[in-house]
């Protein structure tokens, strides 16, 4: 096992790194902004690095810095965390060229996952049920429009980099593709630095569930179950649930079956998500490759008891998986409920400010991951995720009694800043959420009421 | 289902116990004396009575004022959590007579296993393994020197009454038996009021190990697993684990179907506690049962994902056991540490005072119950639980690891104030507990050297 691992991120997620490299006897490093000094990672970890200011670019997203700060403190590998580099193919291979090891799969099955388009072949070719639709990017609008006229609409134009919702547009008539087409691609040409986009059938009312597994490289692979991600606002995932609710047993399997085959041929190693989008018949259809731990990943943990960031650890080091499909047993029912530092009553506009209490929920059956606490300030400068609060139980229903108890109880308090869990409290009173009977449309119909559901793909 | 339940307790288990209510859709009613004006329990119930000032007998154990609340808050029922009232036969009896549902066995079921001499009987005819000894109490000095005679030195005579280690007397031999008997029976009297006493074998370097049962009084019962308590100090248990390491599976499930059978023949009623000693032959002998929820409940918890209050609240309100022996699925390993407010450094004197930090551990597998929080002030009246950290793993080293992980990240702080987390860390780190390997000299060893082995049977 590594002796000491650098963590290339911030706020809960690389807190929670931090805590399993310490539980499995590994010294870590924290790299962090200057904003970040008095973070909670930076007070936990062995040693600490600060490497530049707030910006991304200048920080956690600076790979010469990270790379230099693993290089004089001699760390061995890097985990990426989420967001920042964690998909960043070319810093895993400049991980490499350094002699590091980057906490996740190859650099190569990186970049083949990343891209959209590529990783549809590569899942079409492994057998994964894909949504009719163009396979390679689009070479045209006239290709586009002539697939989408084949498949009817409304189809969904996606750009072949795209992620968190950006470069998606749905198109509802052959009139409107053309525009359609040149705005998907005149943002992934400005945001990703990449204009390839490609056109598949558009499902409202689609349900987004995903499948957690875990690869070795060597040829060994599990699925730990699936999650249901559907509550999202703008492609931003609010509540968590694993297993997916209201899908046959058949339905769960068979997704997590097709999973874990994919990630094989694919020759993935490490904690990685299949996302897939499933239909009123419960058809599922494949939709990307995550590659690397998800925000989501606790309610996998407290269903199967399985520390992910343990085996990602253990994996990245070089060690066989160390369980079996049958090793994998789920257990009961766990919700995640995302904390933001965002005010639902301003259209979700973040908060930043100094919390001056700050109590999360206990008791039995709670997790909260977090790295606020009293007198920490949350930044103007990095994404509102203050705190998951995590739940188990034995059936659903008493999962979600205990969420409500779990949010009503978290005391956080300071001037101007507000939270989602009012919003997420009524996610949880809605009827048709508390039947199990809900798709990406459910957050759009509590803020505007019956509104146009949309599907939904965030992250 | 009850309505409204009142809760005769403080400090971490009414917040506990007042979780799980809310958590049924029960409202709670939390009494309370004046220094707890702002407990966590105070600030989460839905109605609160201050019942009187501090001194348990004018609070926490004032029988009167707690049904006058009941009365006047039309609770329906009363969960005594541990210690105050909870295995006071009288008072289940007073709640009865006012028609209140007291959360617990029924009183003449207490009253009979309450009594340490009459429940050894009782589980001596129902076929529990006792150690040798007297079983009804000694009528004399000269019985009780007869008795101990036959068995071999050294013994250990007990008060029938007794508890917490009050009224034990380890007598090593002959010469020295009527001494402690008159002093067992001294301390009876003026302790319990009752200066019945019995002598048995005492057992040097013996473990402490007890089985959760739970029983419905319509005949239906099951155990949960057991826990080893034998990380002890003055009878004050500081570590428990679970299932009891280093035992064999044959003899974890006799001693808990043993346990079950006692129950069952003593129509036992909610969550019960059968206290075995266990030699180091891995013979069993039964010691008493506890008739409340335990402390240490939360290791049972975290291993069978059963709520035991829960529980204790429906069994309580009239419905059969809703769980079967088979529906009781052990999981991985848990461990509980207690985080009580004393000074290890200083024999472990209370360290009252005000809470300027307090900031539990958090994260995957970690479980806090604690009625602490930022600007709580620790008095001076009451037991010094402060808090319970709990972990769970799938094998006892990495719960362990966990565990240190979990308390060295538990930021407490305030004038005066230290916690015996200092003390348990050096526990986690004593080379026999890691094996699995320690008895109830354990503590011993560790604050006074090799020493005396002493055995120990506390609460």
């Amino acid at each position: 096992m590594f002796e000491k691992v650098l963590i290339a991120n911030r706020g809960e997620i690389a807190l929670r790194v931090a805590r399993a490299c310490r539980e499995l006897g590994i010294r870590t490093v924290a790299v962090h902004s200057t904003v970040d000094d008095d973070s909670a990672v930076v007070r936990f970890a062995d040693e600490t690095v600060r490497i530049g200011p707030p910006a991304g670019r200048h920080s956690y997203q600076n790979a010469a810095a990270i790379v230099e700060a693993a290089r004089l403190t001699g760390a061995q590998a890097i985990h990426p965390g989420y967001g920042f580099l964690s998909e960043d193919a070319d810093f895993a291979e400049i991980c490499a060229d350094n002699g590091l090891v980057f906490i996740g799969p190859r650099p190569e099955v990186m970049a083949a996952l990343g891209d959209k388009a590529s990783a549809r072949r590569l899942m079409r070719d492994a057998g994964l049920p894909l949504l009719p639709g163009s396979v390679e990017p689009l070479a045209s609008v006239e290709e586009g429009k002539a697939v989408a006229d084949e498949i009817g609409y409304p189809v969904i134009i996606k750009a072949a980099a795209g992620g968190g919702g950006r470069g998606m547009s749905v198109v509802r008539s052959g009139a409107d593709f053309a525009e359609a087409y040149v705005r998907s691609r005149a943002v992934g040409r400005a945001v990703f630095g990449d204009d390839r986009v490609y056109v598949e059938r558009y499902l409202a009312q689609a349900r987004h569930v995903e499948v957690q597994v875990l690869c070795d490289g060597h040829g060994n692979g599990v699925h730990l179950g699936t999650r249901d991600c559907s509550v999202q606002r703008r492609y931003q995932k609010l509540v968590e649930e694993g297993p997916a609710p209201s899908l046959s047993a058949a339905t769960l399997e068979s997704m997590s079956t097709v999973a874990v085959r994919g990630a094989l041929s694919a020759g993935y190693s490490g904690a990685g998500t299949f996302e897939f989008l499933v239909d009123e018949a419960e058809r599922f259809y494949f939709m990307e490759i995550n590659c690397r731990i998800q925000v989501e990943h606790p309610v996998t943990e407290m269903i199967t008891g399985v520390d992910l960031v343990h085996e990602q650890l253990h994996v990245a080091s070089g060690v066989p998986l160390r369980i079996s499909q049958d090793d994998v047993q789920l257990r009961g029912v766990a919700v995640e409920c995302r904390v933001n530092a965002e005010d639902p009553g301003r259209d979700f506009v973040p908060t930043p400010g100094r919390l001056e209490r700050f109590n999360p929920p206990g008791g039995p059956f709670i997790r909260v991951d977090t790295h606020g606490y009293p007198g920490y300030v949350i930044g103007p400068y990095y994404d509102s995720l203050l705190a998951k609060v995590v739940v188990w139980a034995p059936e659903r229903d008493l999962a979600l009694d205990r969420m409500e108890r779990a949010l009503d109880e978290f005391d956080i308090a300071g001037p101007g800043v507000r939270t989602t869990i009012p919003f997420v409290r009524r996610v949880l009173d809605d009827a048709r959420f508390r039947k199990g009977q809900y798709s990406t449309g459910l957050v759009d119909r509590l803020l505007h009421g019956s509104g146009t559901p949309e599907q939904r793909s965030g992250s």
